[in-house]
């Protein structure tokens, strides 16, 4: 593992990271922000991952996670969305290849090679992460927005009893039932829809997987809303598995960093009291 | 006035706008959150001016002082630094000519038809302000970050009364004394160093200007600390002046947004608890 960078930032370090993986076979670059804490000491990690388009520099710039995770004595650890190079594959939207890796393994051509970015995200950065930094791996929390917010609801919905607490902004609730899941997951996946549940949040949940609470913010003015983003549908799911999830409906927030950045503070609280319990 | 941009955050608005200026003769784009308020309310304004390279975006995107905005009810404006255009003449370092305005009228050609950045912060963004936002001009308080600290600073001093509150974040304390300063004032203002001193904070200071009070805040690991900013001479100026200053060094922050970011709610906090007086 690189240094890249470090700040001090809010009472805390705010570093970026790059290291060779080998799940995604490229160079991976990742933030982390570390409170200060006593020597040994073991902090909660929370994990953020972000949505289309996105590097781990957006929320590491515009977030606004630095003063809250400081305070209640986090970590806070944003991964890239997608391998980066030269050699790697790509397609000309934005909604699909780099920055639109979905947290999926492929299985079709051009993609397996490098599109791993649920081995990545699941299995190869948490170890680094554990490896590297004064963390507690008992005590992890995730969230994400938009495509981010799927990854997060799908990992932990897959992963039970790794997370003691997730929420999404924004999130993706279903892949299966929008355009930007249905061409990513057809790209990385291949026709057969059976293949999509298990990165599908609500059939996730009809199928079975269960959290303890959840929480989610979704704003009213978010252009993506109806099409894309389909929170109903995620309410409904989990209305029927009769399992607990706080969804709010933020009145006029969009779908920008000026809506997550709102309601960060609140996340990171909420992840803590059930990270610190 | 045209409305570039509207972000619904931290319940109120963040707004881009954008309006033909006669003293720069330019395009002139700026930012302003307005708060939530009781119709018919009329808000104080804290003025930030940014520092060499910035548009108005850096400290809307990365600043974090929305949360503090509205929590004390405080409308934030954040100007360009330069005029901006093909027709505009520029240097090509990035510490002259565009993004390099110092908040100055020049004197100088090829700068005096645009390079009015006194002006346009003194004088026609102000009557702007007042006649577009829910403002009380008669409670407004100014900051800024390095350039943009030596603009506050050296804005305030020159208008007695005007602001009710200053800061600054890692100011140019002394535009006399520094290399961006003698670069930057010799090209818009010419040799002679007399007509230098009023847009110097120390100089204004030593010639006679008071301020009630300040705040200035400095990391310790900022590089541009020694040669370019300068803080000791500020505090001898305001030391032998005998003016209230509250000068911090914060140990281990650098020049960054990171640094910025982690003190803004308390300058915000500083400001409102004068605007509100």
């Amino acid at each position: 593992m690189e240094t890249v960078s470090t700040n001090r930032s809010h009472g805390g370090t705010q570093g970026v990271y790059s290291h060779a993986s080998s799940a995604t076979g490229t160079p991976m670059t990742f933030s982390v922000f570390v409170p200060d804490h006593a020597p040994d000491a073991k902090l909660p990690v929370l994990w953020y991952l972000s949505g289309l388009t996105c590097t781990h520099a957006n929320v590491t710039e515009k977030g606004e996670f630095r003063a809250a995770c400081a305070e209640h004595g986090i970590v806070f650890v944003a991964p890239d969305t997608s391998p980066r190079g030269e050699d790697v594959p790509d397609d000309e939207g934005y909604d699909f290849g780099k920055g639109a890796g979905f947290y999926v393994d492929a299985t079709q051509e051009p993609w397996t090679k490098n599109f791993r970015m649920r081995d990545y995200i699941e299995q190869e950065l948490p170890r680094l992460i554990a490896a590297q930094f004064p963390v507690d791996m008992a005590r992890q929390g995730i969230t994400g927005h938009s495509m981010g917010g799927h990854g997060a609801l799908t990992i932990s919905l897959r992963n039970p009893g790794r997370f003691r607490s997730t929420s999404a902004f924004s999130p993706i609730v279903s892949p299966l039932h929008c355009p930007w899941g249905e061409k990513a997951l057809t790209g990385y996946l291949g026709e057969d829809r059976a293949n999509w549940r298990e990165y599908d949040a609500v059939a996730l949940i009809e199928d079975g997987a269960r959290l303890p609470d959840l929480l989610v913010d979704q704003g009213t003015a978010d252009n993506f809303l109806e099409e894309q983003l389909k929170t109903p549908l995620l309410d409904r799911a989990c209305r029927e598995a009769d399992m607990p999830a706080t969804i709010r409906m933020q009145e006029g927030y969009d779908h920008s960093y000026y809506f997550i950045s709102t309601f960060m503070a609140e996340h990171v609280g909420w992840h803590a009291q059930r990270l610190k319990a």
